[in-house]
């Protein structure tokens, strides 16, 4: 289904506001290699490519056939497709179980002909799938991801979407991802199972609304969750919720605290907002398993401090006090107003290489597991700065405005840097979070060098402390395992 | 101390990287227009403005002085300004309270001089006070944000200072802004008491560490609420915090049970991190008070829709069904697979002013109190499109291109104003969310639209349920207040 030699797009279109030319343009335009075959009976060529009548009459063989024809054709498109031996499906198509219970009824007609075939299937109802690895996007929104560890099932195409387009934004990579939708024929447990084997996905994000046989479900969610974490936003944890997804996917939601007891107990790790799914993805696939629970806060400044000490508390972490050997080294090059606790507060003493430097002794210190470091990011403010100010503007400032953006520049570079390989060389967790640096942009060179190995700057320190709860409670999982 | 005629700099400086330059040219880039006297005996001028060598030897009367000297010479710095009969001080100057006993014995000694003279003081150790209103920028953080209705109380200078960057990159705009530090002389309660009674102030936004005298300031807080409502973080909350707190304000942050309780009784609404505190203050800013809390919610994506009803109910909203009215009305221009629910799930059906005619429908709809709206702002995800996207950027495909993004910027502008002119026709609010909106950018539409109400695009459909909680427990709080 991932890495197919042909795909056939039934109900392909010329006209660019259906899904069925969204998904012809989307492979072409994803860069796919292998053959492509639009049908449809009333057109010679889509997209510069040579359109069939039906599955039957193309002359090779097809390996999956996205369908995307009105709901009452599935039916006889799934058994064309049977026949001509096609080996997996990807059903686009809307209006089965979700609208309602003669739809249910059809849905379950059709899902007995393609398991009759042998046939592996996706949907109905659903937005596509995709895998940046065999540069396959047969999916109706226009997102294109670069390759990466994570990979994503969701029931929900707009979730799923929404999941892409912010990792889009930040510059992380996907690996493959799942609209399930109705799950008809292939399960959440079925794609579980198999991301789990799967070399290219390290991480498992997850958007359930409900897993019908929940038993299988979990089974193969506590075989996965030793092999790699899996991130699990539930919908329809509500009475309001529930209902809401029968009219959307066509599931039963299930009752809340079973759901959530079981997936604790498989080792998933539970979530119920999208930033939190966005955020504990990202982390757990691009940042080293910490040891213990103790945190190491280094800011620039007090109040940020102060909020990421609170939050890591909440979060269960511990914020130890310094030990006398790295106030004495930090002492060594900082004026005497910082804070002399943990958190470090610069209290903006020291100069460029200040923060770095205590990143440093905080990181090899064995008081600590890892480290929140707030503030970094000056140089695209710097530039808004020189930009706005009537100051750096005079013309016979032009220098000094160089000078000024070029010292911020090479203060990013250098810090982002060292994040990298203190955290690397240490294998200890440095999570960063910055309000001038959470926002991608051409200027944000701390951002630009972070990303590349797949490390965000939060936006707050409470985003930064619940992070680094997430790897603490997953390597903590993990030890239990390894122990049991 | 907001409204001076003439300000003087003790300590401002020509070197672009002191805080005594940064100020100075912060209040003329602020475009202050009373008199500015830069205060520094081996200066004849600075950035073009005559310089004296002290206050006294300043032939004008000076309203305001900010200081910036070392802290050993704070002390003669406020003589000379009592001698000299300034009004107010703002002192930035840090290395006091929250440096050790000795420094805060040295605050309090400071303190009384500045009683003795009868003059308002600032800080110290913090970053100065803002007023938009009378375009006064004494501060030396270089950010310059519209007038708005939002005032903040800040204790610490860099959490006021990422709140105002975050107003300035939604294009939300604030009134005044005190970084309050130390508190040596005018306190938070002394800070709340005048801002309920300016008229150019409608919600205070606070990020507070300690209180000093308790029962002082929990009299001004429910003094305040009744009046507007005030929003805050508590910095300090737990054990590590408190020990930050310490070396950063150098506040005792006290116990936390204590402080929330007496909060909630005084109609406060405490947040616990910088997001809810944003949010929670912009939404009060800027939409109506719901009388009820009764949600609609109107999707153009299935899941956003679960998790929007599942969230509403974990924050104490009601998502209640559709009356029949309202699901006939709708059935009217949507096609059989809308989801016939509340949250109304449009399935991605009715056309271009589908979403605005739901809309319509449920606000006029008696069986809600306010509107949930998720999906809005399509036009700058079709620039993207269009932009990267083989087919569009064919050169013969340059009108085609064209038509879809007016389209799509012609249907984001509809939206925007319909939102608006609706919501304020009914006095409902209407809370939008989107993943492609909610980022400023030149091509956002209905950000550009919106954001002049001071209306965000929530990021998510969590964070537009949390907004509409907290508007419906102020309401509440207003309701309870009248009938007692």
């Amino acid at each position: 289904m991932f890495y197919p030699e042909a795909v056939a797009v039934i109900g392909a279109s010329s006209n660019p506001q259906k899904w069925g030319f969204g998904i012809l343009h989307n492979l072409i335009q994803g860069g796919y290699k292998g053959r492509i075959f639009p049908i449809n009976p009333s057109q010679k060529e889509i997209l510069g490519i040579k359109c069939y009548p039906s599955v039957s009459s193309v002359p090779y063989k097809i390996d999956l056939a996205v369908i995307v024809v009105p709901p009452e054709k599935v039916f006889n498109c799934v058994i064309e497709c049977g026949e001509k031996g096609v080996g997996s499906l990807v059903i686009i198509t809307a209006g089965f179980a979700e609208s309602g219970e003669r739809y249910r009824k059809y849905q379950e007609d059709i899902a007995q002909e393609i398991k009759k075939y042998g046939m592996l299937a996706i949907g109905p109802n659903c937005q596509g799938i995709m895998c940046t690895q065999s540069n396959l996007f047969a999916q109706f929104v226009w997102l294109f991801p670069a390759p990466g560890k994570i990979s994503i099932i969701s029931q929900s195409g707009n979730v799923g979407a929404s999941l892409i387009g912010r990792g889009i934004f930040y510059g992380i990579g996907f690996g493959k991802f799942i609209s399930s939708g109705n799950e008809a024929v292939v399960k959440s447990s079925d794609l579980l199972e198999y991301l789990a084997e799967d070399q290219d996905t390290s991480v498992i994000m997850a958007y359930i609304e409900g897993v019908g046989e929940g038993e299988k479900f979990f089974k193969a969610l506590s075989k996965t969750t030793p092999k790699k974490p899996v991130i699990i936003l539930k919908g329809g944890t509500t009475d309001a919720g529930n209902k809401a997804c029968a009219s959307h996917t066509g599931v039963m939601a299930g009752q809340e605290s079973i759901f959530s007891s079981a997936c604790r107990q498989a080792g998933a790790i539970l979530v119920d907002n999208l930033d939190d799914l966005f955020y504990a993805s990202v982390t757990l696939a691009h940042q080293p398993l910490p040891k213990g629970d103790r945190v190491g806060i280094l800011t620039w400044g007090g109040g940020w401090g102060v909020i990421a000490a609170d939050s890591c508390v909440r979060q269960g972490l511990k914020v130890p006090p310094l030990p006398e050997d790295v106030i004495e080294k930090i002492s060594h090059f900082l004026s005497y107003r910082w804070s002399h606790n943990n958190p470090v507060d610069l209290a903006a003493s020291g100069g460029r290489d200040a923060l770095s430097k205590a990143l440093e002794v905080m990181i090899k210190s064995d008081a600590f597991d890892g480290i929140i470091q707030l503030g970094i990011g000056v140089s695209s403010f710097m530039r808004y700065i020189a930009d706005s100010s009537f100051f750096f503007n005079s013309p016979d400032r032009a220098k000094l405005r160089k000078i000024m953006i070029e010292y911020a520049i090479k203060q990013d570079e250098e810090m982002s840097r060292k994040i990298i390989e203190l955290s690397f060389e240490n294998s200890k967790p440095v999570l960063c979070a910055s309000d001038t640096a959470s926002t991608p942009s051409p200027d944000n060179v701390a951002w630009q060098i972070l990303k590349e190995k797949g490390m965000l700057i939060y936006p707050t320190p409470t985003h930064a402390s619940k992070a680094f709860a997430w790897l603490v409670r997953y390597s903590e999982f993990l030890k239990k395992r390894a122990n049991s």
